[in-house]
This record gives C-alpha cells, structure tokens and sequence, in this order.
C-alpha cells in the first residue's frame, strides 16, 4: 500500500526530528499505548539472542524513558542528527506497514565535535489510529557490538 | 501540494549535484533574484543570534561568492558529497514549500582522504517562477559550532 | 517515467540490503545476463583514464566474484551499511532509467569499530526484463582514490 508506506516513512522521519531536536515529549506519542520499543544489536540478532541494549514496553514505558532522560540529565550534552535511506517494504496491508530503513545516526557534543556514533536498521511495524499512523513495533538493529558510552537519549 | 514538494526536493539534488561536482556556476542558479542564503549553527538558532558563518544577499551576492572561490583559489582542494535524508514539510501552498532537510557532507581531500565534514539540515524555502522551483530562502543549520578549516565552497 | 525511476530505486535498494546482509548471491540476481559493473574513481573518472578497480563483465564474472568471496574468505570479516541519498535522473523511457545516486558506506569490523569506509556516487543504467528492473550498467564511482584495505565485498 502505496498511502500506507508514505504515511510510515512520514513517522519515521517525526519521530527522528523529536529526537534530534531534543523534543523528547513528542517521541511517545509516535508509539501505540501497547507499542514495543527495542534496541539490540546485529549480533545478537543473528545469534537469535533475546538480549536488548534498551527495551521499552508499552508506550508508558517511552513515558519513563522519557522522564528519566529529563529529570536525571547525568549524561554530556549531545544530540543527534538522523540520516535516514530508503525503506525496504517487508509486509503491508491497508492499514498497516512493515518495513526496514538503513539510517546513521551523527551525534554532536557540547563542544561541537561531531561523529558518526551509530548504524543500522530500523524494522517497523506501522499501524494505522484514529487516522494517525503510529509505531507498533520498532526495533533498533545497530550495526556496533559495542556503544562507546552511555545510550542516554533513544535511537 | 505534493508536486511542489517534488519539485523542491529536485532542487535540492540538483544543487548539491552542482556543488559536488564543482560545478559552481550552476549554484546561483538554484536561487531567485532576492533570494538569501546564509550557513549558522544550531548553538545560534538556538539562542536567536543573528551571526552567520556565511551570508550572500541576493543571487548577485552568491555569484560574487562563486566568482571569489574561482578567481581566489586559496584553499586546499577539495570536494563533497551531500547525502540527503528526507523533506519534512513545514509549509505549502500551490506554488511554494517550505521545509527541513536533514544531510551529511562527505569531504574528500586531494590526497584522497575523506571525512565527514558537516551535518545538519536546510531550512528552505522554494518557489515556482517561470515554471522553475528555486530557492528564496536557504538557511543551513549547521550542527557544529566550529568549523575546522575556512569553509571555502556553499554547503 | 516515474514507474521506471521507482523501479529502479527499488532495485538498487534490494542490491544494497543483499550486500548488508552478507546474502551475496542475491547480489549477481540484480543485474542482466550482459551486464557491467565496475568500481572506478573520480580521480580516474575526471581524467578520462580506463582504470577500474573492480570490473566484472557479464553476470557470469560477477557470480565469480562471488564465489570467490565465499570460498576464499581472506579478508577480516565485516559488514556493510548503505546509506542511499537521492537519485538524480539522467535519461529514461517506459522500460530504461538512467540515474547517479550518491552513497555513503559504513564499514563494522568485528570488533564492532563502524567507520565511514567509501562515499561516491552510483551510475546505474536500468532496464526492464520480463517484468523485473535489473542493472545493465552499473559504475561505482568513489570519492576516495585510495582504498584502505582489499575492497572484498563488492559495493
């Protein structure tokens, strides 16, 4: 589904605004209340381990991220700028769309130095609310094996 | 208007096509008359200064940066590669677009060694004349807050 | 012709994804019986020289490559990420696309170290056979001019 796909990418790409403009109370509203939200690596995907780097579960989950972001504040300054590449299409119907998207994600820090910090895919299940497209189901597959410091804000 | 945001997004490949193959007089070309263009960092947008990196008032202001790039020369040669993510659309109407590109410049040195140089996103603002979109506004958001050499070519 | 150029995309998406994934022998399925594919540089490129650091002619010389790649497997394992910017087109007709896409490749060691290893641009010449988009030509142009270690996996 063309619309179905087009409304997904459009998700996508508000949900990696909120994030890279540090506008972290609009990320939860991208999810479903029963919304899974999980970040694990490559290697432990092809290893089929359950193990997560984070993991959220259910959007009061997000919620929680959220708040622990804003209230403890113990991480350095940083955001982020996302790059997204195309979207794979991997299963769709009229309301709903499941696909995976390459993105790299630069990170900048207080003093303006700027990196690649992570790779990887997305792999999404978009459904379709009230009108609004929302995550269902959004896994984080990086390519790194290890995360040089603390994941403080999400993906 | 999705063919307007179409025609923007071709604007915006066809100027980062120009500037990557050094093609810089096809640059002023992607702007109208009164158009401005001007590089500031986030850090700037962010506290509403008014400092730019780079400013060129009007299409004649940015021939006269070309012709400086051309005739002066100084710098060390070099060239980019714009990878752009996708349009988040702020504004439209039939004839006109605004919205918010997020890219990667890649930049490559004679001796062959790249890195990548500056992120961040455009804030532009495109119109049709003569059938032609072009750009108005061009705002560049840089990420960083230092750049670490003189930045001779427009991002 | 739209349908052509989202044909197209498609298919250099599905090539990217077969070579992230390690899944090479989708790799050689994506391009006609009598295609080209070469690996060159802008160096070369802008000078008019002939040199190609990689050339297979014919699917059959890239299924060797293949081969060889799984069978000699000399190299230090790693894996790709593609990040595709947009694609700029160059000529088309109901059953040809022409196009430059920039790209940029990120390289994961197994360690898990990601770095930026190639950018550069695509030229694809696409046609239609029996319903399916495939490469009739594709050139890999790189920024870089040196490569920093055995290109392997092709790109």
């Amino acid at each position: 589904m063309p619309a179905m796909q087009d409304a997904a990418r459009r998700l996508m790409l508000d949900c990696a605004m909120a994030l890279d403009d540090g506008d972290f109370a609009r990320w939860p509203l991208c999810f479903t209340a029963d919304a899974t939200y999980r970040i694990t690596t490559r290697r432990n995907e092809r290893a089929g381990h359950p193990y997560s780097v984070m993991w959220c579960d259910g959007q009061a989950g997000l919620w929680d991220r959220v708040e622990a972001l804003e209230r403890a504040n113990l991480y350095d300054p940083h955001h982020y700028c996302h790059i997204l590449s195309d979207t794979q299409p991997v299963a769709g119907t009229p309301d709903s769309f499941a696909g995976r998207t390459n993105f790299l994600l630069m990170r900048t820090m207080q003093d303006g130095s700027t990196l690649p910090f992570l790779s990887g895919h997305y792999r999404d299940t978009v459904v379709l609310q009230g009108g609004r497209a929302l995550f269902r189901e959004r896994v984080v597959v990086l390519d790194q094996c290890r995360i040089d410091t603390l994941l403080a804000i999400p993906v």
